[in-house]
């Protein structure tokens, strides 16, 4: 969506309105680190974020991947910055393609830096010169496609310092196509507000985008209210952050709509500047979300709107296994389940972290009550993570935590869940998603690993369970299932005022063979964590070469107990015995 | 689908199972009446009909039309009966190409009785001699589209009343490729069983369906039974419902599953034995449909599973309307919106009756109250139709009847409804449809017609009511609407057991726009009824011209009264002035 769309929007609804800039990091496990951040700090509602241009070398390289995948894995409205520096013709258009494909449709287009080696700025022979070509030429190549930014100078730029002509630069960058104007970071609102007047005078109408700095060079008026804290951090963040949000509260009375922050690629500060206008999303005041799950941006990827629940903990994987689909399943899905699933080894699939790493998190079983033990300290939020979910335990299981642990401490090992939800308001702040005025519905989902003898008792209590559908599978393929069909079953959807049943979570045969790939996969790299003849090695190959995993879906979305009663008294054999290695 | 395949699923459901047969009247009106009759029959249950060979003349050509139109319009299953009798090549495949084309699936090859003037009978040159001909022939053409249903006589035929030599002939048009056997009429009950053994003896398997005929000419040992009321209709048909009942039980316990009714086109006396039977749909046994609309079954459109409310009550001008779609609506509705809808002078789309019987039935009117009076009349059951209603009121709409009927005394006409339903069992016996274990839900949903004044106010009151969305078009296509996109509102749902969410009911603009010629031209072709420069007339059409069609969908559909409430208080002018003439 363009920014200059997203900011009219803005306006009309009054919400807050904010966006993030990142900058893409020196090192690689910097880079994977700033994904996490970026995908957190997502939760604070921002509209749309923006990476900076790594002018020369490697880094500009960066900046195109860190587009791709915050739009399509991470989901993430992304702007991405262009400078002319160092920048020939093929390289500026290699890079818009690359944005292009991504799904990107905003560019900040800047005149940029100069390399450190010069003090002032000249282009490189048929180099772009000036922003405003940078302009023209986006705006000749792609006609509307991208929305176009560009950079306002309320306090001057380093190598100029005459209003009136950064005025006329910027009239020149508007007439030449811009939808929306950045500014560079400031922390004297009077003279930002008295600026904006001055642009406006010039007949210039896009949106100003003012940046702010959460905390770091301060204006000397500042200064003294910072002075008898200076040694102490927490101390500055705190009057920092006051003086930021009074900035910002000052600018909004002005009619600013939204604010563009500087992030520095740290999150607390930003987010305690937000904390203290009240935009941060509370239980009164929930994030909203379109979908139950976080969407992607990708190119041709708009309109995705279902995804199988077995993915549910593992997004990105499937956003990669997916990409290069040419229609996402949409409302009906018996044609979309056709392409294929993509390999496992793909980058990013795997299990992440070192062996070292992940034996210190999830420990060196030798039980299955030792591994039983591991996936009660995930559900007791005491473990952020295990093989087979990314991220720590969503709030909604609360209502089944109990069970699921009991199911658990008796060795069904639980790997992901959903509880029933019947006709939630939309806005709830735990299950609620898509537009408001709407209900939304679950049907309560489990899936588990399960030994075979178990399965054969489970199935032969499904005639007093006819609510109930299942399919379970071994890491071979053996597949049983009492599904009326093959076809999808929708297990999350919503009724909203003036629109179809939007169905985004179902439960089907064919994705839930690619995921069984993947869910043994991740159990076989854990147990590779371990040093061959380990009992833990031994333990978790076992698991994984002899277990099925099982899904069950409550067709009866109105309660959850009932896969818990199925379920109740099933245990696993010598739960507490530790495994033996042969020869 | 193939009466083998229905045998086969009855046997496993244990489910009554029956079927009808009519044959072709001799008059047009005749026909129509049949056709009438054939849909309040299917109300009964029948699981497939079939129609006979109206073997020379035009009557062949009656029963091809009556195939199609059962099929397509009235979505009955339907089987065609096919004789050698008079007929060539060329018009036996002309006959299967319009079965074929119908949607048709079934076809019962028949020798058929010879021409009345001769005693016995040989083919034509060149024409089909025998059934067993006719099986292979159908059998060598279309392959197994066509499921083949031959004759049995169990009691032998006019002109062959040897069993050995009737069994041979049975088991060559079996070898040839029949799927079925239907027998001809019988009342000894223990012959047709011992028959049986003989048909199985020699190697036989395929579905014996017995014809039934509920009284007719009757068996001697009957005859006493019938004597001391034979003058008395009504109790010869009491006592041979009896009879024909106790047959049934018997060849029932006797490994027969279905059982095939000749209705000599009467329904009466075949709903008696299937009362007799306890057959008939009750509350506590309702009729089971897939859908909340009878699904046509006509060629190509027997996956059709969504349809605009618009059409509600009449379910025939929408299918021919839609008749040359390639393919229709489902799931996601926006691509297969694209087909036009059929003209409005296509045969059957216009206001049925003599203009006399109209004005018969819904009187002359000559103030809006007169009309309003009229509506009032349908709601209470005392009117069979309505101009926009093939038939009468629903049972659904008992809970807000009261509410439509005080809307109508103030002169907003209502043509179309439905309440609101909040998860009800799929199995209710007003509301249920589609799989067992599932639960259903609409939206409240109330059409009428308004005049511009009543329209205005109504939409000034629209701020306070945020779950209404709305459509307004006048007879010359002024549009307006509140509603948050031009795409469907799913106002019927199903949740069912290991489904996706079945949505089968819409409400959308561009539908809208095509009922609203057709819902206008009634309201024209009942103006015309009445001669020119009369006041029914002048008042009729001014309505047409002058007022809005209006439909209001509650998108809370947890409740019914939202839409009274918004309503209330709007009142036509000059309700009972009664319309004057100008020049």
């Amino acid at each position: 969506m363009h920014i200059k769309s997203l900011v009219a929007e803005t306006e009309k609804s009054k919400a807050p309105s904010f966006s993030f800039e990142y900058f893409p990091p020196k090192t690689a496990q910097g880079v994977q680190n700033l994904y996490d951040r970026m995908d957190r700090m997502n939760n604070f509602g921002p509209k749309f974020i923006d990476i900076t241009w790594g002018a020369g070398g490697g880094i500009a390289e960066l900046t195109c991947e860190m587009v791709v995948q915050a739009q399509a894995v991470y989901g993430l409205e992304t702007c991405m910055h262009l400078t002319c520096t160092d920048m020939g013709l093929e390289k500026v258009n290699d890079a818009l393609q690359k944005a292009y494909k991504a799904g990107c449709t905003n560019i900040l287009a800047l005149r940029g830096d100069p390399p450190r080696d010069q003090e002032s700025w000249t282009a490189a022979d048929g180099n772009f010169q000036y922003a405003r070509d940078l302009v023209k030429h986006i705006r000749d190549t792609y006609g509307d496609h991208f929305d176009i930014g560009v950079a306002g100078y309320p306090e001057g730029c380093d190598d100029n310092k005459d209003e009136e002509s950064l005025l006329d630069h910027l009239k020149e960058k508007v007439d030449m196509g811009a939808g929306f104007i950045v500014t560079q970071m400031f922390y004297d609102a009077d003279n930002f507000i008295r600026w904006v007047g001055k642009v406006r005078e010039r007949g210039i109408t896009i949106p100003i985008l003012p940046g702010i700095m959460p905390i770091a060079t301060v204006p000397p008026d500042w200064m003294a209210k910072l002075e008898p804290v200076k040694n102490d951090d927490v101390a500055v963040r705190e009057i920092g952050k006051t003086l930021v949000a009074e900035l910002c509260k000052k600018l909004l009375a002005n009619g600013i709509h939204h604010l563009h922050f500087y992030t520095m690629n740290l999150a607390q500060a930003t987010r305690m500047v937000l904390d203290e206008l009240n935009w941060t999303p509370s239980a009164e005041n929930p994030l909203k979300q379109a979908l139950p799950w976080k969407q992607s941006k990708g190119f041709g990827r708009r309109d995705e709107d279902v995804r199988p629940i077995f993915w549910r903990n593992r997004n990105k994987s499937y956003v990669i296994r997916t990409q290069d689909w040419d229609e996402f399943p949409n409302g009906r899905w018996g044609d979309s389940r056709s392409p294929a699933f993509g390999e496992l080894d793909a980058y990013g699939i795997g299990l992440t972290g070192t062996n070292e790493q992940n034996r210190k998190k999830w420990g060196e079983p030798a039980s299955i009550q030792d591994i039983a033990n591991t996936f009660v300290q995930y559900l007791e939020k005491k473990l952020e993570t295990l093989p087979w979910s990314e991220s720590g335990l969503a709030a909604e299981a609360d209502p089944i935590k109990d069970d699921l642990v009991a199911l658990n401490k008796r060795g069904l090992l639980t790997i992901n869940s959903q509880p029933a939800v019947d006709g939630a308001k939309s806005n709830h702040p735990v299950h609620g998603w898509g537009p408001s005025n709407g209900y939304v519905y679950q049907k309560a989902y489990l899936e588990l690993l399960m030994p075979p003898y178990l399965l054969e008792e489970m199935i032969s209590r499904l005639d007093d369970f006819p609510n109930l559908t299942y399919y379970a599978v071994t890491k071979n393929g053996q597949l049983k299932s009492n599904a009326p069909s093959d076809g999808p079953n929708a297990v999350t959807w919503g009724v909203f005022p003036g629109k179809e049943i939007v169905q985004p979570t179902i439960v089907e045969s064919v994705s839930f063979l690619a995921w069984r790939d993947e869910a043994f996969r991740l159990g076989v790299d854990w147990a590779h964590c371990f040093d061959a003849n380990t009992p833990s090695r031994a333990l978790i190959e076992g698991i994984m070469n002899e277990w099925y995993l099982v899904n069950i879906v409550n067709n009866d979305f109105r309660e959850n107990s009932t896969i818990f009663g199925f379920l109740e008294g099933l245990e696993v054999k010598d739960l507490a015995v530790p495994v033996t290695l042969t020869a």
